[in-house]
């Protein structure tokens, strides 16, 4: 398969691909075209039908794959594909995993660590917990391997909610052994858990989008009521122990104003907001510089770091 | 009984009071002496007991009702009790409800009122959870009926939850009778459960102090939570009406910063965010005003008010 | 007459319209066209006079009532009118009513409405100060009537400044029945005046826009000093009452960084504050959702309630 | 006469002070005892009078010149003075100058000062306004040339009112002559009349308070109202410019959160704005650094500056 | 020379221009051609080269002075040029000078004034300090004058770092002689020195754009840098005078948030800060007003004054 | 020696101790007593000399160390000293390192620590001017090994600025081993150099107060101009890397309002802003769950922490 990010102008495409967004325009003469955006693992495409009622063009929906016969040209100093022929994609002829962003770490690696960091733990109870989530809950696991940790800013592919999840439980796990007022088991139960309401916040792949449960609730509450029914159903699980977990999930964002309903009154949920606040940035940092390429100057004003940025010097 | 905001210099006090606080202190020659504070519904005052070895003095702890024989003093500007003998007093010396700050308001009046809202709901699903609350669960009921809205601020007294649910309730009535678009059923169902969680933030009276999850996870999330658990075992109820109760839960104190992990996103939300902070500050700035007295002048910078204030002119 | 909400690919039109603006343009071949938007009380529609120099188009200015013969095309998913006539209307070709926005509501009826509660009240010297204005003062009794309550936002059409001033006064009215401590008649009046200096702040209806005074002054210090202005012609008038009501005025937004000088320190300052707003911003959102049309589904983020926001499932 | 700041322990004073504060509190043992504060230029005091019922103590009020007979004491590192006789002081017996803060500067020059700069303005109606005020209403003359600017914080003596004002208009004056797109009549004019409400919203010295107007409306909205009065009596003053001036008024403050309803909107306004600020800024600071005598190291954290401060070194 | 604020529709142009900015880019057949930004002290223009292949059209770079030979046309209401020939002009076909913005003020006038200010000081450590700057660092005193104060928003043009220093002295020169408790020789040092930071944070003109120290540093710190180094060359420069004089350096943004790491301590870092804002917001003032041209009216809102504005009437 | 933690009531001390303050005060009758502040590491005590001209009451000043004979008794709960007899301590007398809080890790292993990171860096500039300060620079190796890294909150005590440093450098390690794109030598060499100003913010122990140059500059500014002099004696130190390692010192407080004038702009200041802060944060906890001793109940409202705090449950 030809990928959208080696494109060059005069080029001819005849393959399948994610069709994100799909408009009828209209002409400055009048006349109805297709507009639309096409996807890939490597990224997005606009794309034109200037001739709707040819014979060629089948119907078609946006989120079908797509087959298409199209040639690239150049327009304001972007590609552009100009359709010939286009029709819904059969199930066998496109590999659903070519067609989205995904994760540059093992995903399947990856989990095996996460369950490695739950066989070390010793409180009995936060270990039932997180097998009956991550071990026994197969939909639920599924998932949480499956699922971007954002609709964009930082970790928003495939293996996202994952990649970064582990990277907090790591980041914890060494303030555990550097901090040793902390308790390890349960904050790296939290850390686990932290973000788990995103598997209900944001739709699956290809739409990774807010439900209307993300919208209206939110992944912390989500996440917090997800844990609260779960304990329902393990007996003797020790109550303060219930209230400690999910006041750490409640107050991982660390402020008020960033949505948590409480600040962090405990070591444990003070250490999860700097491992997940330190990961995000990181992270979110490290996607800006890797999209400047070869720009090794100043990249402008950042929104999210709110200040001027550019790659250090090597 | 005589009650404490009646006490006069010079008086002698032979009745039972509720020990809200008791220390031991030293006076400056390194004398132990007891440091008490009592209190009944009318307010509390300081009392001292300056012998502590006195045969007199009995065992007792904070929270107690306590028997006392003592004399009334001015120290700076304030009465005070002196205390020359104290006991334990028995179940029957006294009637709690004596002892309590209680709403001007009559507790039974006022539930049956707010009974009478339910009936007026159509939507049978939220009638069945608002009557699985307020009618079948009388353990919530009762504690529903004798808690208050706050440790301090404003409705701080027996029924004083009750007080300001049905005060929210009767606005959001006249919002959803003069704004047509608003969903009456919704809003007045999220009006009756909008600070339920209070019954598990705070303590039940005497105590009437924050709780361990109170503080870990505050009322808002505790409301949300109990709805959840109790909608769960009703068959049917549909999955959008419980995401926009929940949310209008969530939202209702309008701003991240107050605590509320989400904004109002519905019109509901917003209706029930105005109706609970119209009727808070409200009262809040009755009650400080009426603790002015016959002051009609400047009462100078309130906290809660930002600002000067005094009463309006007749 | 044919609206400009009904305006369909292909229809002619031949109608006297509201042009609210009128520019001189260039073509990329550097040719003069007009660039105009006309109005009526459905909407607005951009409009192109590619001939300026052909016989049938007249002089005219904008604020003008302009008869045209125009086809409509559509543009970039818009409707647009190629205008091929165009003159000045004469007076009686067209009814000023049909070009503005205008409330839902009987002005007359309401305006009854805010009489009768004038009626209610009991103080002499704020029933002589309110009619004053409203019964003897016809040319502000007009102005009133006539104006909006905004240029955007809310209530930003004829007849709006009343709708906005009565919702405001009955949930005055409202509280002041359930707080008992609430001055009914002080309330009311200032509810009656808050806006007044609208009247001056914002021009009349077909411009509907800031005025110079407005924009230096604003509607909060004209209404004051209206007030003041007026009770200095009323003998008698209490000093005191004159400071509150003033107050109420000036504190009416509440905050500092909402443009009142002074926050509440009356409770009568209070109650109309959240009167104010809660009618404005349940307003607000009740016109959002309105222009949102059939769409159920999330609104994406709007500024003003400063969230997503979504109409409430049936 | 021997002034406050001149006690010593040990002294005997016989002498007339102003009474600005008198109470009767309670001694550990219950017996009454008076409270006093005395005032002269030179500070304060608290006295003492132990024996209330002595024949030597006669009647008086706060604000009463009350000639004294007493003992200075040292209390907690403060001088006191313990009280053995006390009346009320006849009017030849004090010079009300000898018991009040007062500008060190002639406040009969700065008038002059300030009458100069009123005719050095070239606009008749402006002109004309000024001198209905600074010259023909003697009332408000007088009063202009006793007020203080503030309760506390900065130019809180007889004549500051006037010296800020002068310190402002000269200010605004080398603006304008710096800055020659700047209105120089306009300017001075505002600058002269910016604080003129305070004359209305701080009561006359000695006792130099808020009053119910300065604390309902306040100084801006108090002297806007003023202008406005006073130019409705002076015929053909031009629209515009009363409108400008007024703007000046409400937006010296600069800022919303400081009470402007206004932000400038004209550049006289943001040089007034700058005046008024840099000189209340810099002789706070130079009564902040006076009022730590030799003190010629770090001060401590100051509340209006925000930080650390110190004297400059030498 | 044709000055570019002069251009007309279908005048022709041959003449030497600043070449601001340079790509190449695409038709929308996907023929290449040349986008440039020409420059001269009244403005700039887009300049398009449609065929970059022929012989008239030579080679050169962004920030060379180019000789073209030029159409004006219009394009959506703004002129452009269409080119036919260009190339890299010799050094001595164009003077610089016609090339930039320039300040209205005489460069070698204000430097004299400058130097003025420094002969009237007294403390021969400062002085020094200053001469070895302003008199003896010949590259350094040529940079300062050539120098703007800002990429754009005030003084962005040649000599406004000296206007605007020279501004800022003479305010605090005013300030000095009227508030004795000053020390004029430290202010007015600190007011010369307080921007010198610029000559490194941006690059001169033409391309008066930020550097990577500025980016990385800022001007604040640059200056003071170049302060303590300079002053380790001088025997005996008094420590506590050096950490003033770097202190006020520091802190003349006067808040956190403005970017100064301390807050004015002294009361010449805030005479410093007050004249530093007030020159800074009031010229800019004057800029946008300038820049308004015949446009009496309403300028729409202003982001730099957050207000809406208009110039004053006459 | 009897340490202060250990003193009871009736007690007799004969020992040396760190005289922290001294004044003299007067009883209520007039009579002068001393009023000290005395010091070990495990804590401070008052002390009161009753008789200042007792015979056995020599001369010292504050700061200095002082034998003392005195009586342990307990006023308002807290111990206090009745000082019988007091003089300086001669050298001989004391181990100063009894007399200060004091890390509770070896400073000799922790610097040895901090060594071993130096060398394991490969960038030949960095590593030497490293060298230049940790290893050839001894007296700033010495005080760097005794400073606190603060007066108060965090790391108050002797090794404290040393304990900090090294818990950034291994979590900044941290982070450069997890997340590729970090310059592992830059990071490294800024953590270890990030609070270096605070050696002259802070006065040595025993005083540990802020100097003239640390309430003027601060220790961002002086460790960025230590750091850019000791460059300069480096030949051919690069120029774009003494720029980055500047902005990672400035930018380390991560905000404005923190006190850096910049933002961090490349990820070694942003990473090397949460290293710092995370420990910064956890160890201010720490502290304050350690100093609540067995208390493990809610411990009321934590102004560092801006909420309310407990303990983990264990």
């Amino acid at each position: 398969m030809r990928y959208i990010e080696s494109f060059r102008d005069g080029m001819h495409v005849s393959d399948v691909f994610l069709c994100k967004n799909r408009q009828v325009c209209l002409t400055k003469s009048g006349k109805e075209y297709g507009n639309l955006i096409l996807q890939d693992k490597t990224g997005t495409i606009d794309a034109k039908i200037w001739d709707l009622g040819s014979p060629g063009i089948g119907n078609f929906e946006p989120m079908d794959y797509v087959y298409i016969d199209a040639d690239v040209t150049v327009f304001q100093n972007s590609n552009q594909l100009n359709i010939k022929r286009a029709r819904k994609a059969d199930e066998g002829e496109y590999v659903p995993g070519d067609y989205l962003p995904v994760s540059s770490k093992d995903i399947g690696l990856m989990y095996e660590e996460l369950l490695g960091f739950i066989k070390s733990l010793k409180n009995p109870y936060l270990k039932k917990l997180l097998e009956s989530f991550f071990v026994e809950d197969t939909a639920f696991a599924k998932a949480f391997q499956f699922h971007s940790a954002a609709k964009s800013v930082h970790h928003g592919f495939v293996g996202g909610l994952l990649e970064h999840t582990l990277s907090v439980v790591k980041l914890c796990d060494y303030y555990a052994g550097y901090y040793p007022v902390i308790n390890r088991d349960l904050l790296l139960t939290a850390a686990m858990f932290h973000d788990m309401g995103k598997t209900q916040e944001l739709s699956s792949f290809p739409e990774n989008d807010y439900t209307d449960d993300g919208q209206l609730l939110g992944h912390i509450i989500i996440g917090t009521e997800m844990i609260g029914e779960r304990i329902r159903t393990i007996p003797g699980f020790p109550v303060k122990l219930t209230s400690e977990l999910k006041h750490c999930i409640l107050a991982h964002h660390g402020e008020l104003e960033y949505g948590s309903p409480k600040k962090p009154a405990i070591i444990e949920a003070l250490a999860l907001n700097f491992a997940d606040n330190t990961d995000a940035k990181l992270e979110t940092m490290i996607e800006v510089l890797k999209s400047a390429g070869d720009n090794n100057g100043w990249l402008g004003y950042n929104r999210l770091m709110e200040t001027n940025i550019r790659k250090t010097t090597e």
